[in-house]
């Protein structure tokens, strides 16, 4: 291939979401992977800390523990922030001083409202100076290309992608008008949501055989699904979000009811195929059949259908993706391909 | 121990249901395992065709092929049925003609409502002239013993029972008044609760690492949960019931939603105390604390607990059991134990 | 029962061991659970911390801090350690000096031999005076009785308890003469046995869909399988045991080669029934029925059989049983009920 | 990029073989995936059929019902059975003739010796006429590129892939020389391994938590494990094979017991590294690091690695591979690109 390769780097590679971003940018045939950051593996092999990721990656492939300074002058022209909040704008800052590109898969960009962000992070928003340069990025529901420069990109988080991709157009198009409560998510996430912590309520025996709900009802995510909501409505829409664990390594499976008994199928249906058409990574699945975690896992796609319950007056939509892809690594390098003008579906086939 | 036993049989013992009632029956001790009964199986060792009851059972216990006249005429005294609908009335007529005690855990007789019954299980009520005999027990929302003098006893579904221990007293209590639809359950099943059938949907790769909905809006436990309903709040309840399927053997989880924007967790904590005070199998959890299918599993227990949530005005219920136990064989042992007299936990600890 | 209770104790109840003790014990009808210590959660609940001993412990019952001179001191009579090694022998020294009746699961008094021990765990042995008291006790494997004197019990490990139990009658018998290495042993056994530590190794997204050796050549439950081999065999057998951890929560399952090409199945078959004739915890399945960890998952059997290969002249012999049962918190028990003269399978069925 | 493509076809796409080599021929960048042939979803989308090929393949893609000579008169070059043995033979005779290349997935072309053939498949061999023109292939165990011309390619089976790739460089070596017997094969398979069968034993409900060994001494694979044992060694090697199955979907596990007293692990690890030099799917991992078969799902990749046991005097090598890939369709597409002069990793990255 006769194009040259873009630089990119990964800092906060040690975790489930940062392996995911270099399994994907290292055979991504746009890019050169030039750094993998970590402060606790810094000096260690990438393919001897992360067996999986052996014969993807070159052996000499090293973590490095850079500087936020360092990283700014190096000659990586991409860098992916795989990073706690609060620790993703330290980076952030610097970054984008120095003219590079960033995808933040941190919340800390994630949200306009620094008041929201201080209430549900428990801190001061770190680098408020920043918002004004940061987009939010759901690519599908993207109105228009302006994103596409933007020079700090936060993708959004695993649930809010499984929710705002069916509820979205609904919601623009004035389908969908629940009162506050009315609107309620159910969602059921695989354990690597939870990250690489040594911690016993993620080991093999205490996950194995257990759902169970958590985080019920101020879960973190509740912020930004409840902003990017409220844009699109055009007025406030207050959701009940029960996030869940079950048993499996990846996925999240989402299931929604909202009160609105004049709406078709058909219409949700009609609704969703006018803003989706042509995206590749969008399943649209007839009533009654249901997304399964189990279809989608390992690949970038969101899939969801929807049901019109006669009897209730309600709408149910259930959609799934791969926590780690979709949610995660995946739409960050969708992302990254948008954004440089490449094929949507490089390195993600 | 000096008190003789009684007689108890199996009919239809070959599924996983019928497999956890003869383990159950097998180590009662109150109780003589004289018969298990199954058509495909018939002649063979019940240890050599259920592995894991080996040890439990005598060697020399073999299915028998009785037909519904034999069982009617043999000196066992207590029969539990494990058949499909339909089929379980073809036995309790004669069962019950014959003075015999019936625990039937098939869905024939947990509906008083011969229209509904159709509308759900697409056939005319294969007995209606038994329902007036039959009642439909979970033993912990009984108000009075009547029930443990009747010959029939229709053991409810897995998902009713995960469902109705929470919300009943709360409905009788009138502190929730749900308009049509707003009470939204989402209930996830361990894939025990879809039978011992030889068919690709259930085989091991299919459903693992996969969470999905299937059945909704139509579920057939639906009936019996609004028939519960209706009668403990005085007046008609329409629910949305989403069931779903997830990677584990055993286990159900629920998880309600139900507006009361004037109700306390406390005044639900404290209905529930009032209503289950010195129930063996309920643990009623604080708020904060969500149930786990795998604390439950194997245990005849229903665990529960309540978050009201003042952004939404709605109440969150989040239940689980073991859909195997507490959802089918072990309720059917707890109900035989209060019928007899006995301890409620007798073979059941 | 008219029977007067035996009071016993828990030491060390914080892991899945202390956890299947505290289970066994705490629904025995011999006993009275009258102590469970653990420095680490002392004051707190026994069913808050591990919820699935809810419903089935008092929810009074507390862990305490117990010092060995305080547990020595209380009027238990029977105490159960359930220490790391090292830490064990703390505890049994002052409780065998003060008559109690101490089953200790762990390594401290599994080997006779302090050379073996310390060159398998590092340190001399923590109390080689107490040794001429201990008794190593698979109770199928005793010749007579007087073990059940002995103050101080060895349980033995969970992997040693799936080979011994099919090969030391071969080996008493003169059925097997391996050569050095000539005895290949391949053991997989579900994530519990690596009890309940906050390490990533053991985090549910590493041992999903894994399964890997470990500990390949020198893991430590090899010095009490050739002990007791020695013992059996009247001469040293040097055996090769390969550990490996299976995506299970329970379970050992063993596959054992050995040459022997003049000894048939039939023989091996013979020498086993009369080894474990009315053995309740014993289940010899035919040549060509292999065991299955899920049959004797929540039990405390032994499954084995055996296959004579003609072609290779080496006999295939494979076993299972739940590693936190048969291979620890169960074989404890049971070597309760035996030393305390009650039924054997008293609180184990 | 301006190469043309290659028309490739599968016929017997609708298990778990099949639907990976799907997936694999979809994305590869140099094949046209021109037809996909099943008699039983003859007419139906693929992607409806196979959801998790959502996305991947055409939404137009149908299943045809070709018979083998309509697939050898299309202009389809090269032709994937994944058919069940004796069905293979009947499909590869028309197509060779007509001057496709075949890469079967069968057994019906991995063994030379018709009589084996008989004794191990119940049937004589369907096409011994073709036996000339068959190569079974592991490319990385071919000593020169005349494979690479044949008209019929034999892809190995699962377990053998596992066993071969270790051993067959010592075996050539002259490294071993075990006595018939001594060498002793474990290998744990993922539930896959048996194929997409609506049979009770594949349930999920069955497979949890369950390892267990099946088809000791005669499972199939032996036959073609030993062929080329003989081949490699210069004389005929009797092995004991112990295949199981354990609780994951994908992925198999072997462990090799091998006496060889004179042999160090830096002697095989040199002997390897010769054999291996340069392959992109060989995984050499250093003594004492043991390979996961987590490590290598979803790639073609084999890990293994080898300890010395001075105790014992035996070897002791595991390895893993992904079934479904480099046991499977994994590496037929390896087979595919290097028969077609492309890069080795052309698609399987």
């Amino acid at each position: 291939m006769a194009h040259s390769l873009t630089k990119v780097g990964v800092i906060g590679a040690s975790g489930y979401t940062g392996e995911e971003l270099v399994r994907l940018l290292a055979r991504h045939p746009r890019v050169e992977l030039a750094a993998v950051c970590s402060r606790t593996l810094a000096g260690k092999a990438v393919a001897d800390e992360i067996p999986r990721l052996r014969g993807m990656v070159s052996p000499s492939l090293q973590f490095t523990p850079s500087s936020p300074a360092e990283c700014a002058q190096s000659d990586v022209a991409v860098w992916f922030l795989a990073l706690p909040h609060g620790v993703a704008a330290e980076y952030a800052r610097p970054l984008v001083a120095a003219g590079k590109r960033v995808l933040d898969l941190s919340a800390d960009f994630r949200l306009q409202d620094v008041v929201t962000y201080q209430k549900y992070y428990g801190h001061p928003h770190p680098a408020p100076e920043l918002l004004a340069q940061a987009r939010y990025v759901i690519p599908e529901l993207q109105l228009n290309d302006d994103w596409k420069r933007a020079s700090l990109i936060a993708c959004p988080g695993c649930y809010p992608t499984s929710i705002q991709v069916p509820l979205i157009p609904l919601l623009r198009a004035g389908l969908l008008r629940p009162a506050p409560g009315q609107l309620v998510i159910n969602s059921y996430s695989g354990i690597s949501g939870a990250g690489k912590k040594a911690e016993v309520a993620y080991l093999f025996c205490e996950r194995d055989s257990s759902v169970k709900a958590y985080g019920i009802p101020g879960h973190r995510h509740l912020a930004e699904i409840e902003e990017a909501f409220a844009a699109a409505a055009g007025q406030p829409v207050i959701v009940q979000f029960n996030p869940h664990l079950a048993p499996m390594h990846r996925g999240i499976a989402t299931t929604i009811v909202v009160p609105a008994p004049q709406v078709t199928a058909a219409q949700v249906e009609a609704c969703w195929q006018q803003a989706y058409a042509g995206r590749p990574f969008i399943s649209i699945l007839k009533s009654g059949d249901f997304p399964d975690t189990a279809h989608v896992a390992t690949t970038n796609r969101v899939a969801f259908s929807v049901v019109a319950d006669a009897r209730t007056g309600n709408l149910i939509i259930t959609s799934v993706i791969d926590n780690l892809l979709k949610g995660a690594g995946g739409q960050a390098v969708q992302n990254l391909n948008l954004m440089m003008g490449w094929e949507e579906t490089e390195g993600l086939r």
